[in-house]
């Protein structure tokens, strides 16, 4: 093995271009990782557009990417239970482990985490990582390093689906048919959910939506409205405004709504009165904490097949048409850049 | 005893008369109750100075009054447990105890609910009424007909400190400080809460939470900030926007923020991004449920007085000046209305 | 319709006899029933074979049977959503709604709940049955009614699990491999939990909890041990206090431990230093609160098919040979009385 | 400051010597702590006289002593929020911080976990100790030493009640009136329990129990029986067999039960008949996680005031008479060793 890698680096100027760069060291608690997949997410789509999401902000080149799996090449002194040749999913995502948030369970409220591909700490479009050793998921071998990698939008459906204490026999509405809609939706089924709804205003997405065996709405067209009853549980992944209060109106009594989807602004307007008369609990997800195991066990048992979401594959040196991908085909669930096979 | 009696009647023009009716006989699982003490609630003087709360319109004579005490004079057939003579604190809504809410123990989202003095349903500004056996609950003799007659409010403050699950150390911030805002404070006190602040743009009603022991603030002047640390809980008892909005913003990561206030529109603009980056649970309340024993002990065992809250005492002949007096005294807490003595 | 219909009745020396009663009137808030499929029940053998269980004596006739489905026939002049020719699957108890335990929505906790089939209570080897209008719930037109007879027991399993708080990832041990096992380990599976695994020391039995998908253990010749990780969940389905015994310390730290196999004896030995040092919680669970709904959702979806469970079918006149079938097949799951077609 | 210490330290033969030891170091995340007042605790009374706890003994020299409290000295290179010079009590036990239970927030549970005075990691009974900066918490001045020490017992007791739900209105039954059962009991009234009893078989215990404000019953002279209602919660603290089978016993529908008294025997019998037909919740409990913020804000509250508690006071040079002391005044709650005043 050589000591220099290839990397693919966001520049200042927006654009993407390839780098050669030392390979990591792993510290005592960490593993180094030779990176195999890496899913395209919204943000780093954003971060590509816009350079910047909110107050975090591009001001030196940035490596994106942190849906990613890969193989352990190389372990820390202090590491026991992972060896050189483990496969594994890489949650992006190491907290401080010592704060009020960290030591209460909460490790995704963590105020010092160290998140990849988020300003200034690099992420996984890199031929080698060093990662956390408690953070590196081993996957058994019938799972495709695609899957390992979309263990983390997975994990953002599982965390929600626990917020929203999703059980059999749940009746859940599902705003937005993206990639993140589609992977609540099959988490909710997997957890029992009765009846799923999904709307989007995109019809592309609401016929993939419906070729994976849910109901879809287009709310432009119907009203959000189950046959029988009222919803359960809103799992909110749009950020629309107004897919946020129209669903939040679809709830009933004691009803739950997670708001999983950015909203667009700092504020944003909710329906008190359906909140308060029908007392519908509301919240927000921040990526999520304790996931990983749950994401290995439902992909592993096959209770979720994410192999089927994944809509187009590039390499590493096609890292910058990856991100321009999604955008061309509105049907697109997942794209995946496979650093090697 | 004779068959009528006198109730105070809010007739259609929106004035209020001294009336003679019949004394309602109770139903087999129902008891008939002489009338002691019925405290003044802001719905009563919302329909008495609008003649409706929201869908809820004076369309016929009501009787107001829903926050009451009294003296059990006949029981039904069926009743076992009570017996003439005794004391009750009346809770004012009795559910249909068969829909799907009613079995969950939801009670207090029943659609099917009869509640005191909310049109066309009667009140207790009278000197007799009935009563569903199990929403008629006995009191020591040692605590007053106020105080009983204020277990309703106080219900509030219970129901609101359990859902936002008030504990032992827990940081509370109250926005409001009026009657709701202060027995949500004094259940939160009686819950352990370690630190409550209690706002208001009142500076006589701040002074009252004041000799009460509570910290207080003037948001207009003062920061709504605790000295050390974000609170856990927001109890918004105000309905006022920039109160929610303020409030929700003081809340730490995981925080709860309960909204007792109604909110004089049916949306607001709530701080989405605090919502989502702290995953801050929130919530509404509508009434109570199961709360009556609680407040029983609550007051009997001295942990909450309700008698201090007592601001000024009128006759049932004098309900229309009770219902006016609170609106020229900003300093008020509750004024009673004592059917007899 | 004639006024008089067959019943199938225990009597006192313990035999079974046909007997013409007449047709029972529903009462204003239910509904009358022409029962269709009767599930035989463990508690129905042992009144059978015992004439009691623990304080619950046969001290006159008793009509057995408690898990039914029918076709309604007649409603009361309160009814307003069933309607004669419904087919519905029917909560056997139907609780005081009134009493502390059923405002909290713990109506299985009931002291005055009424159940078929315990004495003195009369239960569903008849034509016809009345039932509260909340407790007889419809059911789809491609729910055989056998299935919709099997959703008492199916309502044991969703009870269990919700106490359980099983959930997508949860590792599941299930002790005791009998319908109310095999039960259980279907809601289990069906909200998403990883690893189920069933013991029982009848390789009959364990031969059919493999048909249907599950791992088994048979603990007499293997010990109950997950091969990566201890369990998560324990729901004990035996009342073998072994399996409780082994079943607690299989459990892993923070594990939860369901005890829904009625215990032989008044008390029994756990292994409290696990339960002390693992912080495991423990509980048992008495019938069941709003499942239902539950119930019929999962089986009209697919989800669960209790019709596979079916091992033999009978007529009304032959509830005696139903009733003593069962003891002689070991590996039977459910036998059913099919009072008609 | 010297570089050597005394230390008092338990030798394998079990009796007490002072030793001189180098002053210990703090690592970069650590803070060295001169150490003020150590209570003592059963444990460390056990260890004297029998030389081991379960699994865990004493085969060479032991430091005894984990309720402690001190002033900061010297702060190793990464601790930030600390200073020499602040007062604080420390929390004993500091967990691997990266398993999957300290992620989950559970880490007490940790089996990692570092416990000062559990073989063979030394205790307080010492002048300077060195601790992990997140596990010394900072107090007010107007806390005192010895209540500083003494928020380790009183973790204890905010630990059970978070587990028990204790809130207002509840109704609490502890049986152990030793310190244990105290605090447990004084957390307890500060979460607004309505009732609180509490039961000893010495009567001497049990009158410091009542002159503290609490009910007080001798089980082998009267019933555990509340007068008008069963228990929703009993706080076990004697780890007698008896007392836990009565105590769970005594508890209504639904109620909980929590053993925090260790039990004599690795198993024990409870009564499964009250569990299964009560649907009550057991657990134990085991140390605490995340207790002390709270410990310390109901202490600067003056909510729990843990100087009465101390009934006798020594110096390090006298721990082994403190050791004794208890056990020769069955009445006497808490042992102190001041180390330096």
């Amino acid at each position: 093995m050589t000591d220099t890698q290839q990397v693919n680096v966001l520049t200042t100027d927006l654009s993407m271009h390839l780098e050669q760069r030392p390979v990591p060291e792993p510290g005592p608690n960490e593993v180094q990782i030779a990176v195999k997949s890496v899913g395209i997410c919204g943000s780093d789509i954003h971060y590509y557009e816009h350079g910047r999401i909110g107050s975090f902000i591009v001001e030196q080149p940035l490596v994106l990417g942190h849906e990613a799996s890969g193989v352990i090449t190389k372990v820390g002194s202090n590491v026991t239970k992972l060896t050189p040749g483990m496969r594994v999913a890489m949650e992006p995502g190491v907290p401080c482990k010592t704060c009020t948030q960290c030591r209460a369970g909460n490790y995704n409220l963590c105020p010092g985490v160290i998140f990849f591909a988020t300003p200034p700490v690099d992420g996984t479009f890199a031929q080698f990582i060093t990662l956390d050793q408690d953070f590196a998921h081993p996957i058994p071998d019938h799972v495709s390093f695609d899957a390992a990698a979309l263990m983390e939008p997975l994990s953002v459906g599982i965390w929600a689906n626990r917020k929203a204490n999703t059980k059999p026999g749940s009746r859940v509405l599902i705003t937005g048919a993206g990639p993140i809609g589609i992977l609540n939706a099959m988490v909710a089924k997997a957890s029992g959910a009765a009846h799923i709804t999904i709307t989007d205003t995109n019809d592309d997405r609401l016929a993939k939506a419906k070729e994976l065996g849910f109901t879809t709405i287009n709310p432009t067209m119907d009203a959000i409205d189950d046959e029988d009853a009222p919803f359960d549980i809103l799992i909110e992944c749009s950020g629309a405004p107004a897919a946020i209060s129209q669903g939040i109106r679809a709830l009933g009594p004691a009803g739950t709504a997670i708001l999983v989807g950015m909203a667009p602004t700092s504020t944003i307007e909710v329906p008190i009165d359906a909140i308060q008369s029908k007392e519908i609990w509301l919240t927000g997800t921040f990526r999520y904490a304790n996931t990983y195991p749950t994401a290995v066990e439902l992909v592993a048992s096959g209770a979720i097949d994410l192999d089927q979401l994944v809509s187009k594959v590039f390499t590493l040196e096609e890292a910058e048409q990856a991100l321009t991908y999604s955008t061309t085909d509105p049907a697109a669930m997942k794209v995946v850049v496979r650093v090697s096979e």
